[in-house]
């Protein structure tokens, strides 16, 4: 009945989807297979896209061609950048999405490419053979055969959710759990674990005072997230922000006996970083309120989102505690908070190119390597899809560094130093923030897609250069231009920075903390004319690359060095063992995660400084 | 966590949707409880509303202001007048609609009605008192406390799904079967029974050589379901028609070793009207050929469903028949057809208002009671909310006679006679089909909702009665207007009518069945400005009056009749056991039964003309 793919991805999920274009925009021909058609592309927790880190990774996997950005334009009720009052590496869009919407859209993007063929069935197993993936076989007992396979199973793989004290066998509220692939993968070696996570009780809109919460409306000029020409949104949904209180603290107190957190039932560990409201007012005793933002679920809904408020307690101390939040006082719920436990695998058991070290031509994306958020399960997609298909063509894999992306920070992290609680990215993951900012990963990604060939790629490098010039060119014009005291003390003296008394550059002016390249604009107009020609994103590049020049050689330095080592290949089939000045544990850890660079093996937990020189004189520098 | 709701709804199909609704807009608070809220109203099936009979009860379910015609209208893709070839009786509205905005808009219409609120959950249990209901159970142990409970679990009690030889739990693909209910209700006392009913296999329409098959186009000019304001479409989708052959047939009976509806394996019935195409191939062996409606699922996605090859033959066997297809030869797949047998409670066991006889305040609506099709569904949830609110405000039940609707006809079968195979609506269950048309839906039923107080009916009526008024009008001129021999001549010798050679009133032209209000309206500029103060509706309703009156009079003439016997109520008490006289299975039935008319009773199976005299003589006729 099927011809064999290229890749077959198996889940649509954001770490499938992605997958599945990436592969396909390469060239390959894929079969995404998954429970429930009607469930593409489902946000199963808050429907947001975006946020600090991950609002950058969203940025990168459109820079690399993926499609989360795209659609999350199409499909947001608001748009925030978050951070602007600080410096631009920390800048970081989130969107609200219309949850129906975006996954209707990201469906019908799949289907409008017609290297993707669809089955909707749960797969309950691989075909392996000789330690290589030969397909996958499904709930009916069907074989389809596929030269690679990407595994994007979510929180499905044996979930189980838990409120109170009950639990049940489950993918997501209302969903079924998938079985099958984890034994087998254990069958065959691997090693996998149980994590949890947990979601707010979703009530109803109209049964909220609105007056009595702060209101929180999008960007008054909203952003968006990718680089392509889609729409910014024409009007915008406001949230809203509540509190928690020492009342509301009380109450869930009450069922903290009966919370499968805390009396042991879930074994998994859940996301610190994204904790549960128990969690929180049992960690930060001392703290006595907490915000909730009360988010909206799309345009035509009155389905809301109790962000801040994730919870597994019974549903009736759910209830009763949110209650007692003002504004909440007549609150209906529609279903309760829930948390699920899931088996994941320790992504130590990966290469760097998301290819499992066990079995050829398979690998993993997503939630199931032990990550938490649609951007990191969309960004791993993207490259597990971009590596399946450039195995099956028996090509070097593509790796992001992590100099050149949060995706690279991501993924080194996982393979090289694994992850005990589900993994989310933050700013501080990164060595090179400076460098990994959200208005320029297109500058230093799309031309890697350029160069993988990826569909769409030629168009958006157009822009990338557009872009490069146009800063480069207003940096140019700056430094040359010079101005008289007369046409900007004015400025300066209202902006509270010291006069000049002779001719200096523009650029000169342009350093100074107080001063934006707004400010020039408005105050000069030969500056007014010469940004007239350009999109703000151009001039706003121009600006940042002239402010934090300083900062940006540093860490580009500091890379250009790390690079040397990130350069300097190991061969999959190195025998650490010979090498017996290296520490014992370095030779069992260097022996099973064949780093691809010394690079690499300097980030692996366990290989030190001196096993690192070891190496590298073992290698002749 | 609850109030006590005066209705809840089990279940949001067709049925439950509606009984939401109607309960809510007489004023009932409502809860609506439903496995998953992203599934609310979703079309199992083919994602088309309407046909042969089918489309009058949609035109009855809005004329009792219920929803599901304002959502067809505003998702449909494509619309058609079935059988405009043939008499007003047998025209039948039928409309294909986008399957995710159906469910989208059916959702967002319930969500803007303040008396309803929604729980997502599985339903396990009712909570009965004392032969009462006082509400229902869920799956995490919550009790939802009611005053009355409509069920309406579609095909998802006990839900088996069958592929060939493969079977598994489910309530619909990639969905969850409903355990409990039926093991309660049964402890209860009810007997239930196993029915089955089968889908297509969906395909990808990229896959498809469109030009191989044959087009079938919506209508020019494209009517609608609702008699409210509902827009038509603007654009449609065509159709198209393929064709099966011999060597499809031949592929197909490889499988029928296979099939589990000829091994045995299926034990309930399936629709003898909606059969497999292994059914059809198997019954009507010397047909060369079968056709197959291929329909698109909606404007946006590749997604096409294959009606008239429903099957539950192996996936390959399936797969490779299709691909015999002319125009299918490189068909792909998304999933394969299946059928699936699921619990169903024989409907003798209720009353005419859908009330169970065994517990009060217990109503069961749709497929639950052996029906089939979402427009039987979404009836009998309309006429069981209306008697769930009547009954909590402890009003006389709410009956639609048989000749008032083919809603009538359709759950006054299904109680007086009960079904052995899944119920369909035919226009040959109806006996007064020129009374009963998909036209004056609203002159028969808005009158009913205006009684019951329904919100929205008054302005509903305002229309009704305009429409009337205009009938009446418009038949009173052409009654009392003559014409010349010169003035008509030209149009009857053009029709292949006798020319007129005296004054002749203008009605007697239009009786002659060559002629049409249209001609009339073209050729004589009296009439033309006559009409055009009026919607074309109005002006067809005053024609066929004038066309069909003799057929309408004598109908009109049966249905009071009738009514006699409609009216003589027979009380719940009434001890048939006495009435020695009756026929032992008479005496039995009616006991059992308790009919509310002597009408009813005499549509009792087992009930003979002879029974019936002796009830009329006992109550004194
Ligand atoms: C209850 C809950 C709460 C969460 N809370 C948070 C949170 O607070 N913060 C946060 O950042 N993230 C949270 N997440 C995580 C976030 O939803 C995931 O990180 C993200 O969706 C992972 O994407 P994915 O593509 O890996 O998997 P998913 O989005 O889970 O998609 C998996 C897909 O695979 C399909 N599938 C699974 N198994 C099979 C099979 N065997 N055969 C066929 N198809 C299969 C599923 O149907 C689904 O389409 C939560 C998730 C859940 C369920
Ligand atoms: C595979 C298949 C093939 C079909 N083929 C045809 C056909 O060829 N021709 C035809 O006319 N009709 C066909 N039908 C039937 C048509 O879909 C139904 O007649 C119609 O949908 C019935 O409407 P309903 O409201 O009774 O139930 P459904 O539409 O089935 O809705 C039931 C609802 O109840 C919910 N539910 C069920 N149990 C519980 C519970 N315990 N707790 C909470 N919620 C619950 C479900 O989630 C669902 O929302 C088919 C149906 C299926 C599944």
């Amino acid at each position: 009945m099927f011809p064999t793919y290229d890749v077959i991805v198996v889940g649509a999920g954001h770490a499938g989807c992605e997958a599945a274009v990436a592969a396909a925009n390469m060239g390959s021909k894929v079969m995404l297979a998954t429970m429930n058609m009607n469930t593409i592309a489902q946000m199963s927790c808050n429907p947001a896209m975006g946020g600090v880190a991950k609002g950058q990774i969203v940025r990168e996997i459109d820079a690399l061609c993926g499609y989360s950005g795209i659609v999350t334009d199409h499909t947001m009720v608001q748009f925030r950048m978050l951070n602007r009052s600080k410096g631009p590496a920390m800048w970081s869009p989130r969107a609200q999405s219309d949850r129906m919407q975006f996954a209707a859209r990201w469906r019908s993007m799949l289907e409008a490419n017609p290297n993707i063929d669809f089955w909707q069935e749960m797969i309950v197993g691989l075909v392996v053979k000789d330690g290589i993936v030969k397909g996958v076989r499904t709930g009916i007992g069907l074989e389809i055969p596929a030269r690679s396979v990407v595994l994007t199973n979510g929180t499905f793989l044996n979930g189980v959710i838990h409120i109170g004290e009950k639990q049940f066998g489950g993918g997501r509220a209302g969903e079924r759990a998938a079985t099958g692939i984890t034994e087998q993968l254990v069958e065959l070696g691997f090693e996998s674990g149980r994590m949890k996570t947990g979601t707010p009780p979703r009530i109803d809109g109209r049964s909220l005072d609105w007056d009595a919460m702060e209101v929180q409306p999008g960007d008054e000029v909203p952003g968006k997230f990718s680089y392509t020409d889609t729409p910014t949104p024409k009007r915008q949904l406001p949230c809203h922000i509540a509190y928690t209180s020492q009342e509301v603290h009380d109450i869930l107190r009450t069922g903290f006996d009966r919370s499968p957190m805390f009396n042991g039932r879930i074994r998994g560990l859940g996301p610190r970083y994204c904790p549960s409201i128990e969690d929180k007012i049992d960690r930060f005793a001392d703290r006595d309120r907490h915000q909730l933002f009360v988010e909206p679920e799309g345009w035509d809904t009155c389905e809301i989102y109790v962000n801040g408020f994730s919870s597994s307690l019974p549903e009736d101390v759910q209830y009763k505690a949110l209650r007692q939040v003002r504004g909440f006082e007549n609150m209906k719920m529609f279903r309760p908070g829930y948390a699920i436990e899931y088996d994941f695998f320790p992504p130590t058991q990966l290469k760097i190119s998301l290819e499992t070290h066990l079995v050829k031509n398979l690998f993993f994306a997503g939630q199931i390597n032990g990550t938490t958020g649609y951007e990191e399960a969309g960004s791993q997609g993207l490259i597990a899809g971009i590596n399946a298909h450039l195995a099956v063509q028996e090509e070097e894999p593509f790796v992001v560094r992590r100099s050149e992306g949060y995706i690279g920070v991501l993924i080194d992290d996982l393979v090289n130093k694994g992850t005990k609680e589900p993994y989310r990215m933050f700013t501080s993951r990164a060595e090179y923030r400076i460098l990994l900012r959200q208005d320029n990963a297109d500058l230093r990604l799309t031309p890697l897609a350029q160069k993988l060939g990826m569909a769409g790629s030629d168009e958006r490098m157009q822009r990338v250069e557009a872009k490069n010039d146009a800063a480069e060119h207003i940096e140019k014009v700056l430094r040359d231009l010079s101005v008289e005291p007369g046409q900007v003390n004015g400025l300066l003296e209202e902006k509270g920075s010291s006069p000049i008394n002779q001719k200096v550059k523009l650029h000169g002016i342009l350093l100074r903390p107080q001063i934006s390249m707004e400010d020039l604009r408005t105050a000069i107009p030969q500056v007014a004319e010469l940004l007239s020609g350009y999109e703000q994103e151009f001039v706003d590049l121009a600006e940042t690359n002239m402010k934090y020049e300083g900062y940006i050689r540093r860490e580009q330095e500091m890379v250009d060095k790390m690079n040397r080592l990130e350069e300097v290949h190991l061969h999959e089939d190195f025998n650490y063992q010979q090498l017996a000045s290296l520490s014992k544990e370095a030779r069992e850890k260097l022996s099973r995660m064949k780093p691809r660079t010394i690079g690499q093996a300097s980030r692996i937990s366990g290989v030190s400084p001196a096993d690192i020189s070891v190496l590298l004189v073992h290698v002749g520098r």
